[in-house]
Order: structure tokens, then sequence, then C-alpha cells
């Protein structure tokens, strides 16, 4: 499959990089990985993503060349779609896709839909970037650049090493990379420490109003007020939950209009959160999935909450 | 001088290991792969503590062999004081050091004091447990249990990763350990997940009351009750603060008993906050220190803030 892509790599001029929507580390890591690599055997190459690039990545190199409008007659070769279930994931990218002589999909989701002309799909990788890393290991192209985009990208992907995807050979790939002077902890304060100290209050608030049931396995908040920023603070909530004794079921419940209520779970280890999320017309993975409900909010918590507590115990 | 410790470790039949007072992850963890690995020479080691040993690392092996009280006796042919820069911070079992032939210092801390026969002091190594895995290592002895200990001392202490003293050899060693099927995530779990629902409430009520000074550098809270448990909420609430862009120092006053404030110190990078934790009769490390000062909280509160304040814009 890599000898695949290398060949048309070097068969082609043009490139189109492209990811998901609401970009992360893994995605935007691999994406500056393989732009730099492509740069380094003088290939034209085009980063162009739906979303804006969050400022917590802002020191990631290359991110200025990151594009989120092109002309719409420009065409690529070839279109590299990274760390994407389904083309309809790279939002208004989709429209150039079709027109790239070939569509390279390189990805870790389980779920992915095979949706290019070639496939490199390994659920078993702990990132993209890890799997990004070894086509620049096969051709033997490997800066400090490079290495900090991938080290970004296997860094949040593992959850800081912390997920059940860390392996012996995440951590040895790792040691390759910080050879290049990659320093942890401030790669760790670029991506993590965003928060305003009005951020920090609300998640004070957020985590002294915490629900429980009976069993102590679910545990929940409801948000009647989140607030539209530049970034997220969902993942630094469940990540404090995560320090929480015997849950197993983390959800967040968040007005997001009137009668438009975000629902977003996370799973410890055994229970399959996704398909808890498709029963209310959303999805995900097995241990992190959403969906919107067109509900008042404490409609959706009480049903939610209702089936959780059916779906755990059944 | 790995030589010479291996030289007396195979001279010796009686062996003494300890470690510093409110044991953490690092020094169980060196504790008792060092444990093991003398077993397997078939030696007479004994894991002796002043404190308890915290129910997060009930899962390390070994653990219930840990003893908190000996015979008055009790004689050892070779002290083994680990992670430990004084031999004060042993707490009782000082008395039991100096009846040993030999002592043996094992640390990485830059304080070492030396007080040992042997001082095998690395402040460059991440933890104590790089420090042993190397002795293991020359013994060419490792197994699933050493492996487990040696990989949670070194994943505590360089904060699951994330630290400055996290190197590539760091993750080279962990890639060697993690072939011992060392699960990371049900690490993590074990380590971090300890919280009751009512630890995280007092955590949000604490973040809710944070405070800032006028240049958003220093950040701290003032915590008329702090609970006392058989575990310290202390540590994750340094954690979350973490978020907080710009911050560099992050303080914790804590009402202990009446006219009696502990105050602990973080710094994110520069400021060196042994030297404040110092001028108020306490100490540490450059990042993070504490002291416990004889005055009512408010009053501490005013004496310190005042004191950052000059001192970080001095």
């Amino acid at each position: 499959m890599m000898k695949r892509i290398i060949q048309l790599i070097k068969e082609n001029k043009s490139f189109l990089i492209t990811a998901h929507l609401n970009l992360e580390g893994d995605a935007l890591g691999s994406e500056i990985a393989i732009f730099l690599l492509l740069k380094k055997l003088r290939k034209k190459a085009t980063i162009f993503n739906h979303d804006k690039t969050p400022s917590a990545y802002a020191f990631l190199p290359q991110v200025n060349k990151i594009k989120n409008n092109l002309g719409e007659k420009e065409n690529f070769d070839v279109a590299l779609v990274l760390d994407c279930s389904d083309s309809f994931r790279t939002g208004k990218v989709k429209d150039y896709l079709g027109r790239a002589k070939t569509i390279i999909n390189i990805d870790h989701h389980i779920s992915n839909t095979y949706f290019g002309d070639i496939n490199w799909v390994e659920p078993k990788a702990s990132s993209t970037a890890e799997m990004v890393y070894q086509l620049c290991k096969k051709l033997n192209i490997l800066d400090r650049n490079i290495a900090l985009a991938l080290y970004t990208g296997i860094f949040t992907d593992s959850g800081n090493f912390t997920y059940a995807n860390t392996t012996a050979k995440v951590h040895k790939i790792i040691s390759e990379l910080m050879k290049y002077n990659i320093y942890p902890h401030k790669v760790y304060e670029k991506v993590h420490s965003f928060c305003k100290l009005s951020d920090l209050k609300f998640i004070g608030r957020i985590l002294n109003n915490l629900k429980v049931d009976a069993s102590g396995k679910i545990v929940w908040s409801l948000i009647k007020k989140w607030p539209k920023k530049e970034y997220d603070l969902t993942e630094i909530i469940f990540s404090i939950l995560r320090f929480l004794k015997e849950a197993e079921v983390f959800i967040l419940f968040k007005k997001i209009a009137k009668n438009k209520t975000r629902v977003n779970f996370r799973s410890r280890s055994k229970v399959d959160v996704n398909r808890i999320a498709k029963f209310f017309g959303g999805g995900g993975h097995k241990r992190a999935s959403g969906t919107t409900v067109e509900d008042e909010i404490y409609n959706v918590e009480k049903k939610v909450i209702s089936f959780v507590k059916r779906y755990t115990n059944g």
C-alpha cells in the first residue's frame, strides 16, 4: 500500500492536502508533515481545510500556509485526505476532491468508509501521524519541522500517551522524533494552555453542578449557556472527569440554541457510546461520540439519561 | 558507580529498601523494582517506609509486602535509599539506616545531600525509576512486574511524559518496558482516577474562586477548609491550573489548623519557586515547592502574594 502511495507521489506534480472538520493535532500534524515531505520532493502542495486552524496550533511550522479558500477552478493531480473517515467530513473541500485524478485516503479510524482510490487505513495505528511517520521513514525524509508536526499529532491523539492506543511502537517512534530537539513541555503548553481565568471559573461551576446516577457509573452536567469561542473546552472538561473513580460514562448537555441541545459522550472503557449517540441520531467512536438533538435541554437530559441507564444495565 | 553498587549487591545478603515521606509513583515504583531484582538474586530484602502506601498505588506488584513497622533490633547489611534527597526525609526509617554496614543513595534530585556511603545521583534522569532501569538492564533482570513498577515510576515523575525531564531516552526505555504487556490507560486510571464526586465539586469551588494579579502571571486560591484524606488533591488542582494561558506561578493557600497555613507553589517554567518557598521557611524544587506558615490564612495570603509580585517583577 505504501509502495503504491510513494509511486503516486513520485509520478505526480500537484497535491491537495486536507483533513476533517474540527481540526485537531493529528489532522494538522499529519497535513503539515506531508506538506513538508512533498516540498522536499519539489512537488506543488496545498493544504486546504474547511475550518480555520485553532490558535492552540499556531506554533506548528508552515501553519500560515494553510488555506481556507481556493479559486473555483483550481485542480490537483492527487488529493491526500488525512485522518478523515468519510469524504463528507472534509466540508467544502469535498467539491475539489472529485476533480483530482486520484484520491489517497490515509486514516486510522475504524469507521473509515474507504472513499478513496487508494485507501490506506490502519485502525491499530495510534494516529494518522504515526502512519505518516512510516511514510517519511520509507522515503528517508525527516527534519525538525516534520518531527515537531508528527510528535504533536501522535501526542494529541494518544491523550499524551495515556490512551489504550499508546503502544511500545508509539514510544519508539517518539524517541526517534525527539532526537530532533522536540521539547515536550513546550508542546504541552502550546496545545493545552489556552484557557482564560473565566474559562476555569466556568469549568469550576460545571464541576460543582455535576450529577451522578445511583450506581455512580453515569456522570453528567447540564450547561445552559455554552460559550461560543474560537476554542472548545469540551476535551478539558472530559479530561478532568477522568479523575473520577468508578464512573464509566461521562456526558455533557449543552444548550447551543433555543430547542437545540448538543450532547457529548465519553466512555472510560467498556461502554460503547457510539451506539448510544447513534440512537439519538449522532455517532463517533466507541469511547467518544456526540449528537445534536432538536429539543429543550431538560427533555434531552431526561431521555438520554434514561436510555443510558437502561443501556449500561442491560 | 553502578559497578560498585552491583558489587555491593552481590557481596551482601540482607537489604533494607526505603524512600522519602509522602510516597508517590517514583518512590514506590523504584522500591518495588529493586525489591524484585534482589529477590531474583535470592537476597533478603525488606521495603520499609515511614508512610503508608497511598491506595492509588495498591495495584503495584508486591505492594502488600511493604512494611511500615520493624522490630527495633532488625539489622541489614545494606540500606538502599531511593528517590530521597536527604536521609531525614526517610522519617522514622532513619534510625535503621545508620545500623546498616553501607548506605546506598540512589536519586535524581539536584538538591541531594550525598548522605550515603555510595551516592549515585543523576539530576538529569527523569526519575529514580529511570536509574533503576539502567541497573536492571546491567544485571539483565527484567520481567513484567519490574517493568510495571518502573513504567509507573517514570510515568508519574515525568507528568505522563509532558514535563521537561522527558527525553528521547525516556521514550526509548518506555518502549522497552511496554513490551512486557503494560497497558498505559490502565496505569493511568489506577494512578489518577481516585476522586469522589465530592472531590470534583470541591475542586470546582476552588476553580470558581481563583484569584489573579493584575499581570495575569500569578494565580492563586485560598481554601479555608482543606480536607484531610488518605489521598491528596493538590496535584490534580495544579494540573488543571496548567490549562491557563500566560500564568507563570500557581499558589494554593490551605488552612490546615488554626493559625497554620500550608502554601504550595508551582511554576510553569521561568520562576524559581524553591527560592520563594525558602523565604517563607520551606523549600523544594525550582518548579514545585511548599511551606507551612504559622499564621492565619489571610495574613499569609497577603504577605506571600506581595512577595511573589515583587519577586516576579524584579
